[in-house]
């Protein structure tokens, strides 16, 4: 596939998490894009399972892994776990992460009657979490309010949001915000540091107060950039 | 002036903080909706001068009064005060702010040499403070992403951002909806509970990031609303 940007020419991606939600929705997005796609699970079968199905709607290159195989793989490492578990993750991952550029991408909240709400994170934030404990990656924060469901209808071909993307390295935001690009309709706007990620991941509580509230599925746009 | 929801029809508002840019700001923009507006300040002095300067520049009813007094005059109280100092400020009106609808716009942020970033707030948020200190009234979060430069400028005639409204009380967040729709280009969407608030006050220091990096006054619309 052609226009790609350079930046991301010849790069794998990899989607630890694949085959939930979100990690199928992005896994499918970058695919579809012609990036070659690593599906990463904790069942290297049920990864392969998905890929197999994501090869089968889109085309491309979509491979599956058991996580620690797709984080070997990939040039990027998107995290789109579960918040219940994602420190453990990475720990087991720090060797393979190494150098690289990981985008976190997971909102820790909670749910009950009322809804969705943020839950503390020790670190500040997942994303901050993640770069604790990946002292030898690169992590970024990214795609945290983009509707899964979205994302995943092949009858969705522009999906109207904005992503906030948050780092401390400007090399590596600058490759998310392109990263964000591949996804019609999708814009990756620079949102700050790490240390301001948590209320990025936090707002998706919000944005599903808004979703019941309207029937809808939010994202938000950055006016005036 | 004519336009005004049913809702907002003789009502007042109050705006304590307003000298500071955004209560000045918001006060500009509901005296040229038509409401009557009151801007509170510590110095009386001060909110008349305000005020007085108001008249001069869009016309309508704007008088000024120390914060305890505008807080008895004002049919809803907006909150635009330093949050050095908010919890006080708040404790001394209690009995003057019972029964009404205090709107707080408040975002408890620090700044260093790296920007903005998100002061923790024992009870949550700004907004969590606000309703904890004054039981006898229905607290709503609103405000705090508009660029205080866009709503100051007289040369922008339509403000391009979408305000999320955050509350417990429908009646009380539909009415902060209705008077957030007074402002030209403005929209008050519903965003969730006051226990949801905190991540909407933090978005201000990343809208700050945002606005460093594109030179610009970012603002946020939600889509598919």
């Amino acid at each position: 596939m052609s226009g790609l940007p350079e930046s991301l020419a010849g790069k794998t991606i990899a989607v630890l998490g694949g085959t939930g939600p979100q990690g199928r929705g992005l896994a499918r997005r970058f695919a579809d894009a012609g990036l070659a796609v690593v599906i990463g699970s904790r069942s290297a079968d049920r990864a392969a399972e998905a890929a197999a199905t994501l090869v089968e709607a889109v085309g491309g290159t979509v491979t599956g892994a058991d996580n620690a195989g797709a984080a070997a793989a990939g040039d990027i490492v998107v995290v789109a776990v579960p918040w219940d578990g994602h420190g453990e993750l990475l720990a087991s991952l720090k060797d393979a992460l190494a150098g690289k550029v990981v985008v976190d991408c997971v909102n820790p909240l909670g749910f009950d009657k009322q809804g969705a709400y943020a839950l503390p994170v020790e670190e500040g934030s997942a994303a901050q979490q993640a770069q604790a404990i990946l002292a030898d990656a690169t992590v970024v924060g990214a795609f945290h309010n983009v509707s899964a469901v979205l994302l995943e209808d092949p009858e969705v071909a522009s999906v109207d949001t904005d992503v906030l993307v948050l780092g401390d390295v400007r090399e590596a935001t600058d490759l998310v915000q392109d990263l964000c690009g591949v996804i019609p309709g999708v814009r990756g706007v620079y949102g700050g540091r790490l240390r301001n990620a948590h209320q990025v991941e936090a707002l998706t509580a919000n944005l599903i107060s808004v979703n019941r509230r309207y029937k809808a599925h939010a994202g938000i746009r950055v006016t005036d950039v």
